[in-house]
């Protein structure tokens, strides 16, 4: 079992960083506070006795040598980066726990024969720059590095030219340069689904499908008095249609499909002028990839009508398509095995969120494991996990990820 | 007639003063560019050999004495401020043609026996700080002063302190302080019934009546994948609702209502989170007040409907309410008779826009001359009037002011 004092401690070291006065974290991708918490968890690896390495896309391993140096990899990670007001344990328990389990190993002085290398992913959130999971989608071939070194945020920085500011862009390969035993991560659900159970963990057997993009509306933009309404064209007007579609388009697709417009911006967005241009995206997630091709036909559709309705322009693009995830039979049962074990009351379940091992499930097998997120809130600063949660999800994942690196 | 090519001149300085790339103008209230084209007005204003008064609004005054010394004051007047990117005669021309006025009576040592005084009004935009048309609105009596400097802007910055920051806050009475004979504002149109109806130059009969208000809906940030549709509270969809129907509420009320949503700020702004706070303005206008009054009534409930849809709450204020006025026969009658002497086709009209004429008009008999607006665009780069226009409307105005200053 881990230590549970310094798992909280840890806790707290990290949530220092960025944090907000309302008790959320602004932590977001590339950003000075980014460069902080991996400060921070450069200087964690070094007192676990990790090898570090940081790859040309800002990816940070810690490598633990395994008593066999033929055998392959376990790895573990998740994310130190956070939404603009967003909670305390969103990725940072992943990597918390990840760290707890090594300390203990190397505190009881314990030498598993698989290697175990810890992992800190680039822009998980995919607020500032999309697409979500850029990192690992670099790292695991989804993405060509190349076009993601361009993504730009909302005032035009790019993500290499982020990464060289705050002296993350390393020098190791961004891709897997060993065999892979297995990989591992731990999250909170963000989702009520474990609180309404009751459950003390969840063991996750796969991911979401989702898509996500962004419409731009170019109207007129005019003077909002002696403008006749049928002299108008307010592009947010046909925003405003799209957004009312994508609240009711789940409900014509699926009991599990989810919709949102998240993001909204206007030009010139002043009171007495009709809006000349706006901007949305729209995300929509399901476990079933047709439903997803299906919401994505149907926004775009709705975006059109809208655009020809207020007759203004419309350009659109999707900024990401994931395809769902089934997890490896193996893995999710090293995480139900070791939920068994501890006695732990455990419920199966398919995240709704996107988590970097969407994109490690092509390279080795995956599994996750999550912690009860308290009224299912994420993405905001009342995000909570208690913890006896958080305890319970890491010694979790340490026992499944101990099983996955001891033949 | 006045000096044409000084006219163009001198719009052609004042445009050069916050030019933005695409040819628009970005002098917002109180911003630095404010300052720079205030300082350009004192200069013009000293070489016109006028007497220089400032007041605590920031409103800017030059006086010419008449012959006669207890004749009362003909008033001319408009603003220099614009909208984040406006258009380059909004408020400009009027101000360039009371100069050309006063430097055209200077020029041939004509002295008219009434006083003439042109004054440049603070925050008539009404972008940066609410309500518009500010500076006139205290000085008539309609605001109190004191409440008006505590207006702040989007970034929480005063009124007060950004008349002192760009050293405009003067030490004169915001108020009349002598008797006023007649008050004469020269705009371009900013629709387009003028074009419309091929005159040459328009005789302002009144100003439509209208509300302002916003509306906050605060709803629950969260995660946009992992949380259900039906457990979701997201501000952008009641807003979206709003928006909906503040297109649709004109067509129920009037033939001349309009009604505008201009302004649209959500937080936190992330593709993947559920919109937790999100601000909206209103804006309706029409020259019946009870119009006026059903639109404020209808637009409320709305809002509340469309909260309470989304089970999300809301609170509202309105911010501005101004009546609709109508001008003085007699200085109508002095527009009217000078676009005649002059040959001009002119066309009756009440304005769509508010003007710092719809307060003058509580303190003194007041009228506009209006410039036509080719293809009736304002409040953007793209907003235009030919030099003939612009020299046909100035000429009007010191014709007309001509005649209310000599008995
Ligand atoms: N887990 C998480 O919040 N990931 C960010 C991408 C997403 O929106 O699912
Ligand atoms: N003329 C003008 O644009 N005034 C600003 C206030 C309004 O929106 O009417």
């Amino acid at each position: 079992e881990i230590d549970r004092e310094r798992l909280v401690r840890l806790m707290r070291e990290q949530a220092a960083i960025g944090a907000t006065e309302d008790g959320g974290l602004d932590r977001l991708a590339l950003s000075d506070a980014d460069r902080e918490v991996r400060d921070w968890f450069l200087e964690k690896l070094d007192v676990a006795g990790l090898d570090v390495r940081i790859d040309e896309f800002g990816n940070t391993f810690g490598r633990l040598e395994g008593s066999d140096p033929n055998a392959s990899t376990v790895l573990l990670g998740s994310h130190l980066d956070s939404q603009p007001n967003g909670g305390q344990y969103d990725g940072a328990l992943g990597i918390v726990a990840a760290l707890e389990f090594v300390l203990t190993l190397d505190e009881r002085a314990i030498t598993p024969n698989h290697p175990i290398e810890i992992v800190n992913w680039t822009n998980e959130e995919g607020s500032r720059f999309q697409p979500a999971m850029q990192g690992s989608g670099v790292w695991a071939g989804a993405h060509d590095i190349a076009d993601e070194y361009e993504k730009a945020d909302a005032d035009g920085e790019t993500v290499a030219d982020e990464l060289e500011r705050i002296g993350y862009k390393g020098g190791a390969p961004a891709s897997p340069q060993k065999e892979y035993e297995a990989y591992l991560e731990l999250h909170v659900e963000q989702g009520p689904s474990l609180e309404t159970a009751e459950a003390d963990v969840g063991v996750v057997t796969g991911i979401v499908g989702f898509t996500w993009g962004e419409v731009t509306f170019t109207g007129e933009a005019d003077h909002s008095g002696p403008t006749p309404m049928n002299h108008r064209s307010d592009a947010l007007v046909a925003a405003a249609d799209v957004i009312t579609q994508v609240r009711r388009i789940p409900g014509t697709l699926g009991e599990r499909t989810v919709g949102t417009v998240g993001y909204l911006d206007v030009d010139p967005n002043s009171v007495n002028v009709i809006p000349g241009e706006v901007r949305i995206t729209w995300g929509f997630r399901d476990p079933d990839d047709a439903v997803v091709e299906r919401a994505f036909e149907t926004v775009v559709r709705e975006a059109e009508h809208a655009a020809s309705r207020e007759g203004v322009d419309l350009e659109y693009e999707e900024t990401m398509r994931a395809p769902s995830v089934e997890f490896a039979d193996r893995c999710i049962d090293a995480v139900q095995s070791a939920a068994d074990e501890l006695e732990y009351d455990s419920k199966r379940l398919i995240s709704g969120a996107g988590h970097d091992a969407t994109h490690l499930a092509s390279v080795t097998d995956a599994s996750m494991v999550f912690a009860v997120s308290e009224g299912g809130k994420s993405h905001s600063p009342e995000e909570y996990t208690s913890w006896d949660d958080c305890y319970a999800a890491a010694n979790t994942l340490a026992n499944a990820a101990f099983q996955l690196a001891t033949d």
